[in-house]
């Protein structure tokens, strides 16, 4: 007998086994996926790829709707067999990049924490197929989730149809390592009851309607490994005004050295950045975010990290042996939650987080571009920076000062997108210093985002725009046709710097 | 005997009354104050007018923190004596409006729920003399505001003394109109435990320890009254255009004709667009807003409001008159509190508002500039628009499709200046009809924006905009260079229209 099975403990599910091209097939041209995934963490990846695998000899458009990026290769495969009309709510894809940015594929990028909401609506969908991976199936039929829950419970309750990939190689031991909360609809709607970090507030897993699971297949592929750079002079460096910062903050008396609970966004300089806390005077930390990179558990391993809370935990290939080869370390210390609920206002706003996130390009004043280059070209997404960034305690932004060897300014005189406003943006920092923009109006904010921040052959350019602005007057001067000049610089010479 | 002094109820305060002039001359040059007021209502006016008085003599600078602008030509008498250093978190007043654009006055155009935060934790501040109006103080030493609440909680709490004007000519009977609720600290803080738009959560004044009253004043000045534009042709489309959308929502099963707590923004368009309702199908609606204007009395008067919640009252002198002589008519339905409560991100959130604000521009993916004049020269100020629209189940702005007879196209490439990013704004309404952006991407968005928003005049030029930025590509095209090619336009020769 198949010991797979034995994953399957609801007895009237386990006669729904079926192959991922049987599941496949019942997909129809038009229909709505929400898949499983999150940072390449707890990805369907049978199911969508046997789809991918149809395109082959057959015309149709799906909409994909998933917790954040997917690994595995699926959003490459999707985006080269055409079968995307819509895609969201986050990607990190290059191939589904490129097409998003040709407009071959609609990609509707919002803030993480609302997709539930939109679902939950009926503004976006309705879904054809909730997607999930899982380890296993209880007996009362709820689904156990991998390394990842992004918003697989909300697909799973609206969905029409649900199937479930039970990934064999993801360890049983995991079952311990969800809570799944749903706010339910606005009437009537309670406080989330989380206070702290740690707080468990909802079931081990998620519930599902079992006459909707149309079918269960078994996969035993691992998570694709993310591929953290090793930080470098430039990341130490941001990390090291970072612990200055929050130094500063306690002289202050506005923390602690347990400092508040830490999100930190997706990427090798947010991850850098949490490293440099491992050899500091800070202790008894607490995280409250999105995506439990590598240093998380370093931190862990540090013995400076209590506990940690997000939606995904996503490693790179020597983290994720070592991690899930030793998972009893860790079980009591992390919790994976829905992103809406790793994302809430409400519980950001409560437990005020100090929040570090990303920046592609900020300006002079403090406004925040993290997703387009030159104003027009996706990159990711936004992901959760805006939910968070909006309504931490502590809001900083941190972005190496130059990228393409100098050629591009991360600080400019006027950011090309607006994903952060200066309303936004508490903290910005780079390898150079940080700017501490907080209760400053913005003649104020100039002098610190260039002195501070900018890289130094780029200051003197940003000076004598400051200075011809100032000429023009104004609440936040600005001499708007040159406003861009660096951007379209960029593009005729391949340089943002003056010669 | 002064019967006054029966406003007095604590005994150990009774001896504390001064002048305004004397409570003035204890303010020293370098000081913050926080002042009661809220768009014009509830303002301390004696103490602020008699501070501006002595700089008639005498040379100093403060800092002014309110709750949001102020009546009673208090701003106007602040910027001519030019004794602000700083000024926050709103304000619209033309005088002060010039000084700011002109750098004499620094300004921190916050978003209004935050200011409580930034006090809490010591990051604006300290404030030296908290100066509030009331209808009295109680026995146990509460201060019963007047028409607002805004700030004056948190200002208490954190000032190190406080100046109380007690206005006799405010009845004591609006002593049951505020629910004073304060979060605390993030450390250990609770949900706030509101979850329906009527709760009472908190106490019926500001508490305050009686060792920091310095001095009590009395006044008799009545506040502003708020300038209501009627209703015209322009506004009375965009209200009809609302209840389309809000109708709209009902047949796709979103809403009923209960509707859900609304908040609306403050201004005439915004209040046209409530009046609407009067007229409408729609019944036993609620507010949870920040301003309580003329409109929402009409609701009560027309049966159609069960209750209202708020941070102050504003009306016309008319409205004015009408509902303070019938004041009972009213009591059970309105509600004031502290403006960190009315527009708290987890509570906007919770009760699932539709929102209503006013844009200065949007532009064709649906970017809001609702602050900056040609993205230098500052309005007013973002208020709470960005904490609702960031937060509300149904995020909502509203514009007429052009200013100054037409020279100036609220509908533009690319707007000026960005208070809430396209991630935050779900449709956009004027006089011609509404784009509603909800899922959509960018690509998907702009012929909505442009056919049903825009002028019919500027429709050619969007549209031949939108053609060449497709000729560039990306997620969201655009032609750099030309980006505000429309302000400029309206710079160089008056008008965005092509000859």
């Amino acid at each position: 007998m198949d010991n797979r099975l034995d994953r399957i403990k609801a007895e009237q599910l386990k006669g729904r086994v079926v192959t991922a091209e049987e599941a496949a097939s019942w997909i129809q041209d038009g229909m709505t996926l929400g898949l499983s995934g999150f940072t390449h963490a707890g990805d369907a990846k049978a199911v969508p790829l046997a789809l991918a695998k149809r395109a082959e000899s057959e015309l149709f458009k799906v909409n994909v709707f998933t917790g954040a990026s997917l690994g595995s290769n699926i959003d490459t495969v999707f985006a080269q067999s055409g079968i995307v009309h819509k895609r969201l709510p986050f990607q990190s894809d290059p191939v589904m990049r490129r097409k998003i940015n040709e407009g071959e594929i609609l990609y509707t990028d919002h803030h993480l924490s609302h997709t539930a909401e939109l679902v939950r609506d009926g503004v976006i969908g309705p879904v054809d197929f909730a997607i999930i991976e899982a380890i296993s199936i209880t007996k009362d039929g709820m689904i156990i989730p991998t390394t990842s829950v992004g918003n697989s419970a909300i697909f799973v309750e609206h969905a029409k149809n649900v199937i479930v990939e039970i990934n064999t190689e993801q360890p049983e031991r995991l079952y311990r390592l969800h809570d799944i909360y749903d706010t339910g609809k606005h009437e009537g709607r309670l406080p989330i009851p989380l206070t702290h970090v740690a707080d468990r507030i909802g079931s081990n897993g998620i519930p599902v309607d079992m006459e909707k699971v149309r079918g269960i297949v078994f996969t035993d592929q691992i998570d694709s490994p993310s591929k953290i750079v090793p930080p470098d002079s430039e990341t130490e460096a941001i990390a090291s005004h970072l612990l200055e910062l929050l130094r500063s903050e306690i002289r202050a008396g506005r923390l602690t050295e347990r400092l508040a609970p830490i999100q930190s966004g997706v990427g090798s300089v947010a991850n850098s950045a949490l490293h440099g806390l491992i050899d500091s005077e800070f202790h008894d930390l607490e995280m409250y975010s999105e995506v439990l990179q590598d240093a998380v558990f370093d931190l862990i391993d540090a013995d400076k990290l209590r506990f940690a809370s997000g939606s995904a935990i996503s490693l790179s290939r020597e983290k994720m042996e070592q991690v899930y080869a030793n998972f009893g370390k860790y079980e009591d210390k992390i919790i994976l939650r829905p992103q809406e609920i790793t994302n809430h206002p409400a519980l950001i706003r409560r437990l005020g987080l100090i929040a570090v996130n990303t920046a592609l390009e900020f300006d002079i004043y403090g406004n925040v571009n993290s997703t387009h280059i030159s104003g027009t070209k996706m990159m990711n997404g936004i992901g959760g920076s805006g939910d968070f960034a909006r309504n931490a305690r502590l809001s900083i932004f941190v972005t190496k000062a130059t990228a393409k060897d100098g050629k591009i300014s991360s600080v400019v005189p006027f950011v090309s997108h607006v994903d952060h406003t200066e309303h936004d943006v508490d903290v910005l920092i780079t390898e150079h210093g940080y700017a501490d923009l907080r209760g400053l109006a913005p003649r104020e904010r100039t002098a610190l985002v260039i002195e501070n921040c900018a890289d130094p052959t780029y200051r003197p350019q940003l000076r004598s725009y400051y200075q011809e602005a100032l000429t023009r007057g104004g609440h936040t001067p600005h001499v708007l046709e040159k406003a861009f000049s660096w951007h379209l610089r960029l593009a005729e010479k391949g340089s943002m710097l003056e010669e």
